[in-house]
């Protein structure tokens, strides 16, 4: 039976906090005992990935001190419980579902009266079967002309991660003969974004996606008006064109304004959906069934290392332990995501909800008060163009603020081109090793302006490239490093009553009641 | 003559420090007081701007501790030296000229022996000259066609401003007759950014904006070289098709390579080169001189607000002042960037460049180190979006991060649709009120879980409409803020060491040179 106890409780974490001095990157980062810390400071993981983490201000005793608090915190215990069913949302008093979405962990969990892996998988099917039928112009459009867009309606999680997943495989796709539809998102509630989507598509070859998990959220439902008006004032029947992901309880189960509805439910957040029918419709329908399947077995086989016990070799538990160590020993307030590809443009913007939205929190699973900092602020933009930018406070700044690379060696269009005796794809790799190195080492010089201390700590994934099973695993890792942060921090990363009271409150607005926001903050000063 | 002295050297500051007190803004931001406070504590700005502080934790007592410190820190006079033409960029020994691009706040600036305003306005007559003749039809491709797209090609300044500003318009300009080219970007040196721009666009009525000041930047010169692989490959004669903005001294200056070129000048830093020629080519042949025009207008008449003394009729001074107080008074690590426009939606990465580039320093202007924080952490994504993920860490967190919000009443596309009472624009302004006085009153509850403490400070940018002038006035007011704060931590704000560092440790492991970069990170792990 696992203990729930604050991070301040475990009598590993006050040693690690009152023991433990982190390295001094300039030093051990240089010459050969650099090269031998890279060489063992790695992990691998799925799809031929690699965890490493020797920029970090850790070394062996570190390392210990941070094995004896994943003991402690029986962190590997405690994902078992999850993934055998046990209620971890204690908010909500849920399950917490979303692995079994891409694969069996443990028991079979029964929910519902139903085996939820068949559930999960039988959606998969039927979307598979639906996108199939779609590609093979057997459901076509009023004028039985092939569909060739399909466009997601949907807020947070069912817009950020698929978003992030479809544009991190569009090249891949496209070069691989997989790239079957083009796949727009519709999101804010600002009227301007459906106007633009609209506009640069043809909806009249255009299959939406409804995704709302309650059937009611209002930015969603707005959207999904605004897109039927366009359809009907373009002479088109939206019944012919809209399909919705929603819980089996929802108002938009059962309704006929849509071709054919696929289902999550209350088991699985938002923010952990990609690989859900929410992912599953839009990302099957765009690139086929085969690629989104790859995609599960990359992010299943990533799990599966997750339920390792020891830290080094479970790079999502590891991750875990040295975001703790830096976020509540050492003290720093953020971390930024630096992937050096232009796939994973919106991969941090994805990591930004899960991360913030999970562990964004000062009260534990029980709803009592913590006493120690928990979820950082998540940013980030790819590199090599964040190095044009924001990097120069990284460098520099008064504040440390821990980096996670991600790089792959190979690009995915297989185009390049060689200048000054290299390809683009080489010059991309040694900005990233060049950077990992400076933030470590940092340079000296006599003009202080020029003068970098060093001492920045920063991990890095690689890969051979941004495959979808690479792109499984590197979601996994990121889902279940948080999941594990959450456990260390007791608190209960599956809900968000933060992004509820936003919903209520701009209802409450809208219907003018109480003191209506402040009179909708004085009518917007009245413009 | 001004004196440039470290904040902490500055006895008004001192006193803010020891006497001033924050308020509790879930009291003051409540009720009739509340109504008040929103009455009484806005400035108006340019184009029918108005900044609101009413939810900051500020009240008479800390305005006037602010007031002190602007003085004695001589914020006004300082601003006045830098646009007579001062060497503000003690670093680089250069002077700092952007706001010159969009008007003549003081004394004529003569440097390199000519009167910079008229270099500045030449250039943009020139602009305007060779957009007219593209939109014209006198400028037209190999097979006398015209052409439809315009493509930058650069990297950090010469990339996020101008795609932020240009997504800020492009609906706008649609609805407004004002549409003439669209316009793409390529930036990363990652080769498949390059490769799926170029997929999107037909590259014979397209020209290329090549943008480099130095004419030396590696990523920029590799994706020039991509694109004219690709136009070659097309049978395309690429000096056909591509212009330059660069320096006069630059080697692309007088290339034949180019249709033209277009100059900017060592004055003008990158994240501040928008409203130059840097901005002016790619907006103008987009939208037509005449937007750019109105655009500069809207900044010139920000720039005339910042010369203000009194920081109570001074938006920009106000705010520095204020994100100073929550910095180095309260202790804050961030500052969220959210506008509740779609239009807006890459201006939070221009920021996140322009503050974190400027201030993200450690050494005062003459290079001595500081003991204080300087620049905070830049992040934000448009809401509504932001509401559905990262806010639970904003609302419930255990660091407090201030927030800037940015909204208009209207929207831009002018469509809309009316759902349960209300447009989706006015849910958009319903929900910016109701997260503003949430943030501030928070919201009690006896379930923990549910319990808002309140009391996180934001303020908010409020508009008609985005429209030109009010973009020009928004980026000038950042540009300006950015500026302040830079005076009163005595910062360079207008250099860049850990981004030119960038740039010589790359080239440095692509030429093996010294120990590569720990031999390219390990040869990247060797996969």
């Amino acid at each position: 039976m696992n203990e729930w106890k604050n991070l301040d409780e475990l009598k590993s974490f006050q040693t690690l906090k009152n023991e433990s001095h982190p390295v001094d990157l300039t030093k051990v980062m240089a010459g050969e005992a650099g090269a031998g810390r890279v060489a063992a400071y790695q992990v691998p993981m799925a799809a031929g990935l690699i965890y490493s983490y020797a920029a970090k201000q850790v070394d062996d005793g570190v390392l210990n001190g941070l094995k004896a608090l994943a003991e402690e915190a029986q962190l590997a215990g405690k994902f078992e419980e999850l993934y055998n069913g046990a209620v971890i949302n204690t908010g909500e008093k849920r399950l917490v579902l979303h692995q079994l979405t891409r694969g069996q962990l443990g028991n079979a969990v029964i929910a519902d009266g139903t085996d939820k892996r068949s559930f999960y998988t039988k959606q998969q099917e039927k979307i598979a079967a639906f996108a199939s039928k779609v590609h093979g112009g057997e459901i076509v459009n009023e004028k039985g002309e092939k569909f060739t867009t399909v466009c997601q309606i949907g807020i947070g999680g069912s817009d950020l991660g698929p978003r992030a997943m479809y544009l991190a495989m569009e090249n891949w796709a496209r070069k691989n003969n997989a790239f079957r539809m083009e796949a727009k998102f519709i999101s804010n509630v600002d009227p301007d974004d459906a106007a633009a989507v609209l506009a640069s598509l043809d909806a009249s070859r255009t299959i939406f996606i409804l995704v709302s998990k309650s059937g009611t959220t209002l930015e969603t439902l707005t959207n999904e008006a605004f897109v039927k008006d366009a359809l009907k004032n373009a002479g088109l029947d939206a019944s012919k064109h809209m399909i919705a992901v929603t819980s089996e309880t929802s108002p938009l189960a059962k309704s006929s304004d849509y071709l054919a509805a696929f289902f999550m439910d209350d088991y699985i957040g938002g923010r952990y959906s990609s690989t859900s029918a929410v992912g599953g419709a839009v990302l099957s329908l765009a690139f086929g069934p085969e690629i989104f399947d790859r995609f599960l077995k990359g992010a299943a086989e990533e799990d599966r290392l997750a339920t390792e016990k020891d830290p080094l070799k479970n790079p999502a538990m590891l991750d875990a332990l040295i975001g703790v160590y830096e976020r509540n020993i050492l003290g720093y307030p953020a971390t930024a995501v630096l992937p050096y590809s232009q796939a994973l443009s919106r991969f941090p913007a994805h990591l930004q909800q899960l991360d913030m939205e999970s562990n964004g929190k000062s009260v534990n699973r029980r709803g009592e008060p913590v006493d120690y900092p928990t979820g950082p602020i998540i940013f980030g933009e790819p590199g090599t163009n964040g190095q044009h930018s924001f990097y120069q406070l990284l460098h520099q700044g008064t504040d440390i603020i821990p980096l996670q690379f991600i790089g792959f060696v190979n690009n995915q269009a297989e185009t390049d081109v060689v200048i000054q005796d290299s390809t683009s794809q080489q010059k991309l790799c040694a900005n990233v090793a060049a950077q990992m190195v400076a933030f470590a080492c940092g340079k000296q010089d006599e003009n202080r302006n020029k003068h970098f201390a060093g001492n920045r700590p920063s991990s890095i994934i690689i890969g051979e490239k941004l495959t979808p099973e690479a792109l499984g695993a590197l979601l996994s890792h990121f889902e279940n490093k948080v999941m594990f942060q959450g456990f260390l921090w007791n608190l209960n990363s599956f809900d968000q009553e933060g992004v509820q009271l936003g919903k209520v409150l701009a209802k409450r607005v809208l219907a003018h009641e109480t003191d209506g926001a402040l009179k909708a903050f004085s009518d917007l000063l009245k413009i």
